[in-house]
């Protein structure tokens, strides 16, 4: 188990479903955990030490509105805390502030509002500095996708 | 002790005065603590709990950017808490959007940017429920506001 | 009667139904009154001195646009009054901006846009100051959310 | 007496005093007024009575943060009102938003942030419908304007 | 021919119709023009020299996007200008922007976004501060609105 | 005479200054005006007028609050015409929607906000599709831009 | 081969097509390519160089979020480079201040969101200053718009 | 060389500082770099290669307005790549959305406006998967910053 990914309800499932999309591609096993900061906290804080015993070493947390969740478990372990802003009022802008200014120590990487994809991929990214696999298996990634870009979009575009 | 003060750094001991002032200004004794959501949560959660055994009965908190302080805490508590969103950055909107967009059933009574007076005064009125010589004291304290008012502004202002 | 709801157009209806079924869950005597700041500012002058005399202790008042409704109401009560700010244009930050902004010494407490049950809620707590049965159910409340939220969530979310 | 000018408190003088001097360019009369909607809305509604036996044809408000003064107004009188955005927090976005996003039925005309002597600028254009000495002071401000800007800035300007 | 209705397109006619709605409700008389301050600025300068020949004494003016409309026919007329910010993008914010925040000495009196029937209410108004019989039509009808407004949301709102 | 640069106050020549900067560093010939699109629409038809004979091939202007120079120009040439954003209120957000919204047809070339020598350099470029010499000097410029830029930071960077 | 337009991805051509139909109504010859700054920086650079050689002498960009395609191209050529913000988020401010906020030196000209055949009528605006046929055709072209909107518009708007 | 530190001027030094702050409390080694991805393209890129020679395995960027850099270099690199907004108009807004709003596929862990400690904090906790004397490092650090917090601000505050 090498990804937690936390977020506050079920009808959050298809924004955050990106994040295990993304870490399936690479096989990277993750386990994903409905909490929220607000309606369980003391279950929030027992998930997040009984992660760090079974050995996860990124959690993805997903969060709308007043986005507490992700700086709530970032000021409960010291692994890194990746932030998918999930818009559900102000077009996102309210899940968005909530979770990128964290205060000095106690960061947050954040990623782009309703884009669970992308912290998908920043977990595979963070986890390719200690597994080498991760790395080889990104820079396939990266040159599948750009051969792939290149193919379906190369010849002359009608507009 | 009736009222609970909490804000996360000594740096905004001058912006959360205001709230201790009209607190004072009706004799309703309070008690202030610096502490953190983010670096503090298990003394947080202790304070929240002690402070409901020595009868606390409002909270009022006050945050900057990402305010979650608030949000925690009337997360770990049934009593009514204040959010006094604290200027940092953006004009104080991400501590304003931090704080009055809760979810569901955990609601924060949120006041205006950088105006913890009016927390204070809220305090007062949210008392006044239940104590009737605040009830007194609120309405000796408007029927003054006015007069001092009218007295102060009423004679032909020159422009 | 204990809470006194207010807002300014039938088509609100909708949105500040949450008030009610927040108010009903924990069995708080409420009426509601549709009322404009600015259409019928006289006959809302009239009802907050009628709500004072039937014993209403906390006003709740739902407004968008430029919403004046909570400040105006504010402005004649000593009563705690909460804002639901309304979204109809802007996202409803015209609407939360004219609520909680108010100056010192009138307070409103605000919750967040189009969220009609918090304000039910943070009525709820307010009163249980007061009233300790509801204290009580407060905390059967809070018991019942997480024991839900944990049944409904803890095994094992497919994504 | 033709217009009435109307805001909050003493610290916005100087940004009020903008309207007046527009109006002592058209040597039409006006009296000035500290008064707060939220403050002393009986005060209030009482001088805007007064006003309308004096005479007053146009009303001028500014108002800061949640600036409901000139919509408190405007929903007393059938006088047209102008509202001044004063800016207090938030760049004066509340404050605007505040004034200019008035429902169905009840107007404030709006001026720009900060920008009282645009008020009286409009309320001498509204009075000119009525009073045609003004409209040919305004005809001879405009030609003087346009006669002063080009002397001032037509000779080949040094960057 | 009292007032001028000016706006940009024809498929801004059902934002612009309330402006019509409001002036019929008082027999005000107006006149309806599509002209683009962008696309025929000179026919908009004739029309509006037609306009003051005519003997109209207020202009409504809406627009979307960069809403130079309102402003352009300002600096052409001393006429009184009513500019509607029409929702084009951005929820209207370029709009309500590009028309409010005129500089100094050519003001536009802006009302809400898409709220063109309160420019119609503004304009009788501002017309009524010359013509008596508006005057007694505006007295009528705020008393008919509230009588109205009383009848149709005072028995008891069930929530 | 290659660029008109026009803008509406002698308060912005500092802001402006910059535009010339860039063109007198590519030894473009330029012409500076003051001219308000508000205060003196007349003087300014006919200059743009006046520019097009003289053999202005680019204008830039520049404007702040209701920033309609830009686009009024753009409606009275078929001339690229580059638009500045100056700040003066709302940290010119004001400013950049009213230049660069422009509705369809008319397309003011926006560069950032305050940034006028950017709108010396487009222009710059502009001209350099026609003269080779620009060409030669601004493939110069990015050369010298580009070693400069390294040899200034180049060397090990103590934080 | 004189305008080059670029965006990011297949799903982007609707709101790209407005840049190839305003230019073929000046039969403008064009070329359209779909790249990413992101995905396929390397092929991006290239298709810059092979632009150049091929004689392009604008290039027209579009692109969404966090949208470095226009400002990233104008880093690698001399040649203008118009901005189309494209809205994916935030109603497109994203886009926009991504585009526009260029720092001193490297310009983009931003034109409206989502409005590509403002791109497409800038490039032809900017290309006439050289080719002289379309300083015709684009004098037609405005004399056409007129005579087309005063005739489909001028006789009395029902409202 | 663990971690690469690049902005794009020396007068953000003081800004980015706070990165090498962090950093160095930890004694993870550092480089750092001032290159822009506007002004030299081609040396940024040469750089990035070179860093991931030298072991670089996290690199942190910092930018403002338009704020590509961080975006250009995690398209150029499959090391995560953390991005630090830097307030340089409109109160940061700009930077923050061109750095987090990053399209599918290419993610950058966005920190707070002007928070280049945080950057570096979180690069230490994603080295710290890695490295266990850093994870031992990071839990010493939390401990002493709770003690430090609680011993500084735990004696009865004076407001």
């Amino acid at each position: 188990m090498k990804v937690g990914i936390i977020f506050g309800s079920k009808s959050d499932i298809n924004k955050m479903k990106g994040a295990a999309d993304a870490l399936k591609e690479f096989d990277v096993q993750y386990k994903a955990y409905i909490l929220s900061a607000h309606r369980v906290p003391e279950k929030l804080s027992e998930t997040i030490v009984e992660m760090e015993k079974e050995g996860v070493e990124v959690i993805i947390a997903g969060a709308g509105l007043a986005a507490h969740l992700p700086g709530v478990i970032a000021s409960q372990t010291i692994l890194p805390v990746i932030g998918v802003p999930i818009k559900a009022a102000l077009d996102g802008m309210d899940s968005l502030l909530s979770i990128v200014q964290m205060p000095k120590s106690i960061p947050v990487a954040t990623v782009a509002i309703d884009n669970s994809y992308n912290a998908g991929m920043l977990a595979v990214e963070i986890l390719s500095i200690k597994y080498s696999d991760l790395k080889e298996k990104l820079k396939t990634y990266r040159k599948n996708m750009k051969k792939k870009f290149i193919e379906e979009n190369c010849e002359g575009i009608e507009l």
